[in-house]
């Protein structure tokens, strides 16, 4: 059992508007889980590679901001979490105008959290998967 | 040997004003060699996470980019490939102005490739190293 | 839906005879599924780093076998595959006097699988979790 | 400047006797550098996989034992690390008698080691690249 309160789906959306990155790549969360969340993306041209289709460092982007939003919600907000390794396969082009990322939480150790991010496009297809390792660095400022 | 011609410096860089993301991030190739290339991004605001420091999904489309562009270089522009996957360990936040990521072709297959991408911040600090797997798809276009 | 018939506990098994190393480290399957199977080994004094635990390539060992020998089976022991790259999380020290391993092919593409496997101890503890690359060489012998 | 006084080749090399798997596997370390060394494997009949050539785990095993024997030797035999994750690429089949695993320490944290491992088979074909994370438990014993 955590001693830490989860946050709700509005406080993480809030929270959410102070991660730059995530805002300027227009990401939402809309569903939180026991074990996790659900981010989505809105794909636009911009975010294209050479080929047409939605550039790897996106869908990499999502599953990080994935994993690194479900340990500040994890957490109550309250501890600060850096990435140590990420590591993502593509099963397939995207192509559609939304991805979303389902982040599980799989393993909370006291230093060390290991989750996987499904990432799908929008026919729901299963478009890529990561296994994410993050550090707990301390508490939040 | 290789049968293709690889791309020169001005070239690689206009063959990416048509990668959208790659344009989008503010990226540019500045610098080849007989073995990958090295590529920029300027930091801004919109990069940071909610901790104040580069995103880490910045630094994986970097990583991603470099290799995918070090790829479209090699081969003269004339063959197709695509992430596979890509693993990246992240050795320190990156606080500067600037990344850069040096992409060495590591293993030339008849079908998959394998890179890596050592990161550095605008300090020459070693910031991350990625390891990926791209697949040669075809003949582009 | 696949044109091949997936081999039986029994057929997979004898396969297993024939790969040396599975059998060396006293490997069996144990169980099959529609998506995978799990295999199990026992742990063996020989099998300790110099911590006294299970060291970590008998662990990758079984997650690597646990996806080749999930492709025997799935393609009824006619096609040939080969290792593109394994990522393996270890979650914890294993002590105890077996580990077991449940592979779900999670992408069968035309010349790239993807999987997934969590490693288990004797009391049922997730002890680990790899994402596993192989790609199709061609028809078995 | 580390504080620690890195074990010489004779001293790794005994202390290699006390970790049971290494020395079931066959291995030692034959060469150290300032940045890591170099560990071989002779391969036997045992290693093989179904294909008859050496199994994807006893390269990864090298692998891992590339980086954890060079943490204990870059920490003068003071200090237990564990491996957090390891990822390794599969350049091309091993077939020969022997495999060699050059490891570089490339990272090293106070908390987190990265390190890459080189694999060669025993023409010097380069048959292999991994990237691993180590975490640092604690003094040893």
């Amino acid at each position: 059992m955590s001693e830490y309160t989860p946050l709700s789906l509005q406080q993480i959306n809030s929270a959410m508007e102070h991660m730059a990155f995530n805002h300027f790549m227009g990401m939402r969360v809309t569903e939180v889980f026991d074990d996790g969340l659900t981010i989505e993306c809105d794909v636009t041209p911009h975010h294209f590679n050479g080929d047409g289709v939605v550039h790897g460092g996106v869908t990499a982007t999502l599953a990080d901001s994935a994993m690194g939003v479900a340990l500040v919600r994890h957490f109550g907000g309250k501890i600060r979490a850096a990435t140590v390794e990420m590591k993502i396969n593509y099963f397939r082009p995207i192509l559609g105008t939304k991805i979303s990322a389902r982040c599980k939480l799989v393993r909370m150790g006291s230093k060390i959290c290991v989750g996987t991010v499904d990432i799908y496009d929008d026919a729901a297809n299963h478009a890529g998967l990561a296994l994410l390792t993050y550090m707990i660095i301390g508490p939040r400022g």
